[in-house]
């Protein structure tokens, strides 16, 4: 069963959030994983990041204790998707 | 049947080179991920990444058309190798 949380896709087994960004360039992307580098350092969260030439795909993982998505991790989600909001990003 | 270049494996079916990197602290690994950046954009070759906050791990493919890894994605290789022995990783 898949909610979109925005355009994040929340996933069981394990538990987590999903989203993927395209963008046009690897200018684009470098500068997104930039954004994302800051907002880890800012929050102490570390999401699983791939990314290639033009595309970047973060996993957000449930809490290990709780096994939920914890507020401040989907805190974390909204404040990539404002990153993203502000980029050309065609996601 | 795994070949290691450095410690680079090489794996089959795709054919492909893979590493993986850890890092005693975030900053090393964003460090590595910067001089990552600079070779992918010297060398218009950009491997698939992903990584957290103290590992990084490489994937680089076989050439599309060949189906073997170009000369060019071994000095990829070797380039990557070189930086990571700047940093201090424990990998």
């Amino acid at each position: 069963m898949t909610t979109a949380q925005g355009t994040w896709k929340e996933r069981k087994r394990p538990t987590r959030l999903e989203r993927r960004f395209e963008f046009s360039d690897y200018e684009e992307t470098r500068e997104f994983l930039e954004s994302l580098a800051d907002i880890s350092e800012a929050t102490g969260r570390y999401p699983d990041i791939s990314f290639g030439r033009t595309h970047v795909s973060l996993t957000i993982q449930a809490d290990e204790a709780t096994g939920v998505i914890a507020d401040d991790q989907r805190d974390f989600a909204r404040r990539v998707d404002e990153i993203a909001a502000a980029e050309p990003a065609m996601a």
